[in-house]
């Protein structure tokens, strides 16, 4: 069965009604995507994302003693109050095993939000790259939507929705004139940033590429180049995050 | 000197004031930019910028007798009463020669309204690729403003930003590290689409990329293919079109 694979680079790229019951995946590679990834890898229940920072002390404070962790960040810093910032590797088995994760990330959850009326909607990230596509390939029409940072394209996320579209496509889940203009354009950024074609692949890949994207120089100003290699480890989990619209919270399958 | 050099992918997305006292390059590729390019070079006097067909047809009856010739299209085809359609080829020395094009154009003049704080504008496409890029590493600041389509993001447009990035990055004129996230990526896809960095180069191209572009293959559909072959042949001409914010109109340097 072939497929349409359309790409938005911004939430407010996606026009009214057009993702109605079909899939979309949500990118905002760094952190939010990865971080929630690794989150649920470590054996958290499950991820409650939230826009708003008292909206999600709310919801924590509804919660059983114990079984709320409050996470994220504001520009790129812990929120104060919090358990945990936005850094992947903050979320192991000992901060997050067995408990709900209440997660505020801004540009991640206004993308969320613009996903209501989609079918099915997963979180895209580089940690759970294969995974994923593995279950896009029977997914019907697909919607890659990156998340931007405050209204900007970041590249980031458009070389994710680049690489979930070349695993499509080699795989022939999708065909070439099934993209739209951004889906290509995705592609085409991957591919280049990425050495597929070049003749000196080594000097390419996917950390230097990302160090070279907004939501990466962000990060080494502000001395978390770590978080940057940590998206960058292609697979490093088997599991698809999806989000549960009715419920509103993220779980892995 | 070395300068910032940025890409829009849309109008939309140019931020309030940001392109204040700067360099703006419009790019409407398919086919605004290139007609406008075609124009000025057949010996028309002037190229005048209209949103709305009323417009243009108040503008030119202004005009003395024999003076103007109008010029457009909606959906792709000519408007009626107009003169010419926007097949670059239309516009030769024997219909334009002279005068001045009233031409209505939507996307690439809403392009041209974002411009309006700009220093200076110029028009961008292929067929006075070297010429403008010739002209932008002098000029400061650079911003180039892709029009789209009906606000969604255009591959031809985006292709032409990114192979202006690269011949400014491979004149020196700009470094790598200047360039935002959407100028590296318009760049990256122009890199890849054209197989600079291909083992088999002759499997690529400028026209079998911009014939996989929402406005190629809108042509196509229409029956314009040779509109396509007009667009993508780079340097036919030594002119660079700018327009003048003050008088709204476009003159050949």
């Amino acid at each position: 069965m072939h497929v349409k694979l359309a790409t938005y680079f911004l939430p407010a790229l996606v026009g009214p009604g057009e993702l109605d019951g079909e899939t979309a995946v949500v990118i905002d590679l760094l952190r939010a995507s990865t971080t929630i990834c690794h989150a649920l890898a470590a054996g958290a229940k499950e991820v409650v994302p939230c826009l708003e920072v008292d909206e999600a002390k709310r919801i924590a404070a509804a919660l059983p003693p114990g079984e709320a962790v409050l996470g994220g960040e504001r520009e790129g810093v812990r929120i104060d109050g919090f358990d945990l910032g936005n850094s992947p590797e903050e979320y192991r088995p000992e901060t997050v095993g067995g408990r709900t994760v209440v997660f505020t990330t801004t540009n991640g959850t206004r993308a969320m939000n613009v996903c209501r009326g989609a079918g099915r909607v997963f979180i895209g990230s580089f940690v759970c790259l294969s995974a994923l596509c593995d279950r896009l390939k029977s997914a019907g029409p697909i919607n890659l939507l990156c998340a931007g940072t405050k209204g900007k394209i970041t590249r980031e996320d458009v070389l994710c929705a680049g690489a979930i579209a070349d695993r499509l496509l080699s795989s022939g889940a999708v065909r070439d004139d099934e993209l739209n203009d951004q889906a290509r354009i995705a592609w085409e950024a991957w591919r280049q940033a990425t050495g597929a074609y070049s003749l000196q692949p080594t000097a390419y890949g996917l950390t230097p590429a990302l160090r070279h994207s907004q939501g990466g120089r962000n990060l080494i100003r502000l001395g978390l180049e770590r978080d940057i290699e940590a998206a960058a480890q292609i697979d490093r989990f088997a599991i698809v995050p999806e989000l549960d619209l009715k419920a509103w919270r993220i779980t892995a399958l």
